[in-house]
C-alpha cells in the first residue's frame, strides 16, 4: 500500500484561476505535468498521473467530457461521469490540481473555431468518427492554453490521437512536451477503457479477441512473418472466430504514422477497431 | 523630431530564442506588446508599434510574409520585402525585438495543421480569398506561441481580420489581449497599405474613391439616412464614377460583426473591397 500523499487536491473550474495557478507554480521554479482526461478514470489514466508525478514537480489533471469529439450517434450523454470517485482517485495518486471546466465556459455562445491537423487525422479513427479529431485537437489546444504545463501525458491506447496531438504541437509551435505512456491492460489482456463498463460479461469475453489478435500478430512477426497481408488475415480470422465482434479495421502501420505497410521490415503499430455489441473498442500494439 | 530611442533592436530568427527572450522580459516583471506584420512597413504598422510602446514595457514586432494566407493567384512572390528598411523603421520607433522567422521553420516538412474560426471568416474577404483567413488565423496563433506577449496589436484596416483574430483568441482561450488601432491614411484619404506601392499615379487617384465613398456614407448617415440600401447604392455610384475601379463588395455591417444591416440604427462598419488595375484594395469606416 503506497504512503498516503500529504498534499491535497484543489479543484478549479475557471480558466483564469487555472492558468494563474499553473503560472504561480512555474514562477516558483517548479515544473508542471498535465494529464487531460474525460474522467471515468481507470489505471490507464492513473498511470499517466504517476508518470507526470515522476517527471514533474506538480501534477494537474483535467476532467472534461468534451462534446465536440463525439459524433451525433455516439455515447456523449451516457459517457460515465463519476466525478467524486475520479477526484478521490486523483488525490490518491498525488495529483494536486484538478481542472474541471464547464462546457458553457469552454464553448460559449458564438464559439466557432476548430483545428484540423491534416492527413494524420484522416484515415482509421478519423474515417470512422467524422469530426472526432478536430474536436480532440481543438479541446487539447484549449486545455493546453488553460493549463500551460511543461509536459502533457497521453496514453498509447489512443495511438492515432497521440499522432494528432504531436502533429498539432509541432505545427503550432506549442511550448509543451508531449509524453506518451504504455497501454495498461487487465490481467486477461483487455486494454483499459472507460467504455469497458458498457460490456456485458459475455461481450467482455469476446472483446478479449482484440488483444489476442495483437499478440497473435506479434508471434507471427517474431516467427519471421513479414507479409502484412498474411498477418492481417490471421488477425481477422481470430477476431471473426470470437463471434459478435464486428471489425471496423485492422491496420498494420509504420510505427509513428498512419501509413499501412505491405512488408513488415521495421517497427510497426498494429491497430484494431471493432464493435462488440454496441460498444466500440480500439487497441493497438507496437511490434519490432 | 522625436528623441532617438536609446535601446537597440535585436533581430531573432529562431522560435525557441524568441520565446525565451519574451519570457525573460516577463520574468523580470515587464509587459510585452507584440505587433505581427508581413513587413513592408508603413505608418499604419508603426502606429501599432507606438501604441504597443505606450501600453507595454517592451515591444516585439514580427516580420513574416506568410505564404499560407495568399491564394495561388495572389501576390505572394511580388509582395515587397524591404527587410533592412523595415528593421530601421522599427528601431526608430523603439521596437526592441524583431522576430524574423524562416518559412522552413514555420512550415517544415509534414506540416498539416490549420485553424478555421467558423462563420466570421466565411463572407466578404473570406469569400473573395478562399483559405485566406485559415492562413491568417493559423499563422497568428503560431506567432502568439512564438511571441507569448501580453498584448497584440492589429490595424483596423483589416476589419474582418480583427474579428477573426478576436474570435480565435476567445475560442481557444489564448492568454493575450487583442488591441485594435485606427486606420492610418495619407493626407488625401487613401488608407495606408503595403500594396499601395503597386498603384500607378493614375490608379492611385482612382483609388481615392474608396475612402471618398466611405466619407459619403458617413455624411449620408449623419444627415439622417437610415437605409443601408440607399447608402450602398450611393457609394457604388461614386465608386463606379471613378472609372477603372472594379468593386468586389460594399458591405454595411453591424459594427463588430460580419452581418449586413438593412436599417442603420446603431454603429455600423462600412467595408469596401475593389480592384484598381490589378491591385486589390480594402478600406472601411466605423459610423455611428
Amino acid at each position: 500500500m503506497p504512503a498516503t500523499p500529504t498534499r491535497s487536491l484543489q479543484v478549479i473550474q475557471g480558466v483564469e484561476a487555472m492558468r494563474s495557478a499553473v503560472r504561480e507554480i512555474q514562477r516558483g521554479g517548479e515544473t508542471v505535468g498535465f494529464v487531460p482526461t474525460m474522467g471515468a478514470l481507470h489505471e490507464g489514466h492513473l498511470s499517466l498521473v504517476d508518470a507526470a508525478a515522476a517527471e514533474c514537480d506538480r501534477v494537474v489533471a483535467s476532467i472534461f467530457v468534451n462534446p465536440t469529439q463525439f459524433g451525433p450517434n455516439e455515447d456523449f450523454t451516457k459517457y460515465p461521469r463519476p466525478l467524486e470517485r475520479d477526484l478521490e482517485l486523483l488525490r490518491g495518486r498525488g495529483c494536486e490540481l484538478a481542472f474541471v471546466p464547464e462546457a458553457a465556459e469552454m464553448y460559449p455562445w458564438g464559439y466557432g473555431t476548430s483545428i484540423d491537423v491534416g492527413p494524420v487525422a484522416v484515415p482509421w479513427e478519423g474515417a470512422a468518427r467524422p469530426g472526432h479529431f478536430a474536436g480532440v485537437a481543438t479541446v487539447v489546444l484549449k486545455l493546453f492554453e488553460c493549463v500551460p504545463a511543461d509536459r502533457a501525458y497521453f496514453g498509447r491506447k489512443d495511438y492515432q490521437q497521440t499522432l494528432v496531438v504531436r502533429r498539432m504541437v509541432v505545427d503550432l509551435n506549442l511550448p509543451i512536451t508531449v509524453c506518451v505512456c504504455p497501454i495498461v491492460r487487465d490481467p486477461d489482456g483487455l486494454a483499459l477503457s472507460s467504455r469497458n463498463v458498457y460490456l456485458g460479461a459475455d461481450e467482455r469475453q469476446r472483446a478479449l479477441s482484440l488483444s489476442q489478435s495483437l499478440r497473435l500478430a506479434e508471434e507471427l512477426v517474431s516467427s519471421g512473418q513479414r507479409s502484412a497481408l498474411v498477418v492481417r488475415e490471421r488477425m481477422l480470422a481470430h477476431l471473426n472466430a470470437a463471434g459478435g465482434v464486428n471489425v471496423e479495421y485492422v491496420a498494420i502501420l509504420r510505427d509513428g504514422s498512419v501509413d499501412e505497410v505491405a512488408e513488415i521490415g521495421g517497427p510497426v503499430t498494429v491497430a484494431v477497431a471493432a464493435r462488440v455489441g454496441t460498444t466500440r473498442l480500439i487497441d493497438n500494439l507496437r511490434i519490432g
